[in-house]
């Protein structure tokens, strides 16, 4: 999933680039930035909506005196074509080919963020968007989140577990825990995480109801990077017994695969595990009942995790969200520095 | 309403602070700007449309070395929600409590837009949004428009009297005159203009129909500052009387609050007002017939005031919408300086 | 249609000029800018969608220490009345008059995107929010296409044109060639096409199916500007006849004008055309099979073009959005350095 001097999936880079990102990140954490990136432009194209991402990116660029420009195709951007053959007299006006190639000649860098589409599961996986525009934009693409990874996420992920357990904490135990949430959401975030702690050499555990297995590639993808990392990962069909002890408990819905395209029925399947929901009593079994709850934002108060929790000692969700710029700062030093 | 370090409402900030943000904003309006704000980000968070703050805000930061960011809740951004304890199962995606501590991870102060919603006077004027931004944010929130108030907008006012009645014009006649308009709008500009007006001791009369009466805490807080300062206060239910020998006539209008969230209501009680419409005839009867006219903008031409008076010698509207500019100008380098 | 440093039209600055903006244009293509615009604000209104121009013009501001601010009214910035004179109690709440007038005391230049609406084609080709902008704005503006022009693309094309046949190919063979499109689009790149590419000397023929003459007025300026550059103008109503031996192939849709405001009827009648295309045979067709294709992109594929084309030899299409930046950088160091 890595095309070279691109950031797409963060298993594509090796992983002793990722903590070199890593250790950058936390140095720059302290230091205010200086004027490396001046002259330097990001393109940031959002087909779906953002806050952090947005917001970061654009900081980052502009604490070490960069500038990064905003489009969204669809909102004062015209549309996108990105299947390949296709005659063009439906709604899209414009074609990924040469909106990526004419942006890649604007800017130093692009970054994209693009949800799954469609109906066809293989098809949206596939990530044609993010994948297009490595293959024509002429200049490096960054992922902001595509149907398959949120790279980027998984880095503040990783740094914020950092922050809290140390360095590499070999062995500690990292726990995704599936939640209820009204919408099938995208995987890209769980799968990134759970890349990243196992890349720490965390013992990782995947909690979910049956049914809502992640999809047999990406499963393959930690367990690559857990095995060359000295980490582990499980599946978990049973929550409460996946927090017991736990030291990171990351919570985060998803869609069910098998049942992509078809809200409807994705949604009376997952209508049953309201239960799945992370509070106090579930923190309380983690390690001394101190373990550290993560969660990419926005959450849903109160379905996905209660206030109990997000106002309480265990989470560090604002952090996490901060070091989306410092992990940001240090991949576009490397990539644009 | 203010709390320590934010800019809420004018009347929160001692008087003499104001006066020296307006003698600063006279200065900087001669002046280009340097590079005082380097490397600060302002965030610029809008829940409404906007052109003027909009503009005025990111070229304040621009002409100082600083920028901003654009965010816009529910346009490109997850929308938000904003009451406490609450089982967001529904449309929100995202808490204010987070959304307002994360930017405020990115950014060096947040600069908020919201009006006033829902059909609930009481709940819509306690401001929850901009408040919840000052609990949450961690760095200085400006007010670029709440329920309450539009404390930038009241200076830009305040700046532009200055400029044509001299410094501190005690006792000159300053006159708020509702005006129709086809939509109910909010009061927070009617009484940021009167509340300034009052602080630079003028004679501050507030003009509309029987019913369309200020909130009366924002009558209290007009009549605090005109006690402190050397000003008066009084209604007149009679805009020819109203506007009779004034040096100022600040044309607006703003919804009845009786009628709150009832906007067919509202309509109907004021269709028979129409005739409340600033015109030649009207000007010509101020101080000398040289009286000016000052409205905050967008402002709906032969609705509100007559072509007559907008393209004719007694409107500084363009100056007052320029005034933004330079006292926000004066704000940002004393907040973020 | 010029005003004294406004840039509405490319016919309306001298020749020289527009040779000088041209070959300063080529110059900065080889170099990274420096920072001849710092502390300069460009004020981008877009009423319309747009990627290139959006993003090449605020790149053109950031490359030379400038910067951009985006303002898109009815998203975000209130919409806004053009007329004079009207009793604004309808949906807009901004006249133009004011909204011009105020963004051009934020910023040092203003740029303006503005489509032809409504259904009356005279009123549509007065072009009066540009107009507007122009008469109201107090510093230079400048278009980003109007209703008639569209003078940065016209610049750019005439760039990419010497780029491969050298300066100022007299004589050379352009061909302006119609093509079907599932909508009625404006005329106003078209028409700068065969301007700039009359300006350079060359041989232009407008080819398009009887009924889809341009506008007499532009056809005119087209006319004027060859004549006092050796150029020449010639109008054809078949494709296979007018490619032959061309230099240059510039494909573009346009709506018929006799059918301007009724969509329905300009579809019907356009639908019989759909075999207006450029493929790669008619490429053939051109000077040695190698003339060179150009469009300004959005571009439909294998609508307006085929794949072959856009992906063979011919085309130019990538470059020639790339030189909007580079006229754009040339254009603002002309009016704001």
């Amino acid at each position: 999933m890595e095309t070279t001097g691109h950031f797409l999936g963060t298993e594509g880079w090796p992983d002793g680039k990722i903590f070199g990102l890593l250790d950058r990140a936390h140095e720059l954490k302290g230091s205010p930035g200086g004027n490396e990136l001046a002259g330097k432009i990001l393109a940031m194209v959002f087909f779906n909506p953002s806050l952090r991402t947005r917001a970061s990116f654009e900081a980052a660029m502009l604490r070490h005196g960069g500038h990064a420009i905003l489009l969204e195709p669809g909102r004062g951007v015209w549309g996108m074509e990105t299947r390949t053959g296709v005659v063009m007299d439906g709604d899209a006006a414009e074609h990924l080919v040469e909106a990526a190639a004419v942006i890649g000649r604007y800017a130093d860098a692009v970054a994209v963020r693009a949800f799954p589409a469609g109906e066809d599961l293989e098809a949206a996986l596939a990530d044609p968007v993010i994948g297009g525009f490595a293959a024509h934009a002429g200049v490096p693409v960054i992922n902001m989140e595509s149907a398959r990874r949120h790279p980027c996420q998984g880095l503040a992920d990783a740094m914020t577990i950092e922050e809290r357990l140390g360095k590499r904490p070999s062995g500690a135990r990292f726990v995704l825990a599936w939640t209820w949430h009204p919408n099938p959401l995208p995987t890209a975030v769980p799968v990134s995480a759970a890349i990243n702690a196992a890349r720490l050499g965390m013992d990782v555990t995947i909690a979910h109801p049956p049914g809502w297995e992640l999809y047999p590639g990406d499963m393959e993808a930690v367990r690559t990077v857990a095995a060359r990392n000295g980490g582990s990962v499980r599946v978990s069909g049973e929550l409460d017994d996946a927090v017991e002890g736990a030291d990171v408990v990351y919570a985060k819905s998803w869609g069910r695969l098998d049942l992509f395209g078809d809200a409807a029925a994705e949604r009376a399947a997952r209508t049953v595990h309201r239960s799945w929901r992370i509070d106090g009593g579930r923190m309380g079994r983690t390690r001394q009942g101190r373990g550290i709850f993560l969660h990419c934002l926005p959450i849903r108060r109160n379905v996905v995790a209660t206030d109990e929790v997000l106002d309480g000692p265990w989470s560090v969700v604002i952090d996490q969200a901060e070091n989306r710029l410092h992990v940001q700062r240090s991949l576009l030093l490397e990539v644009l520095g």
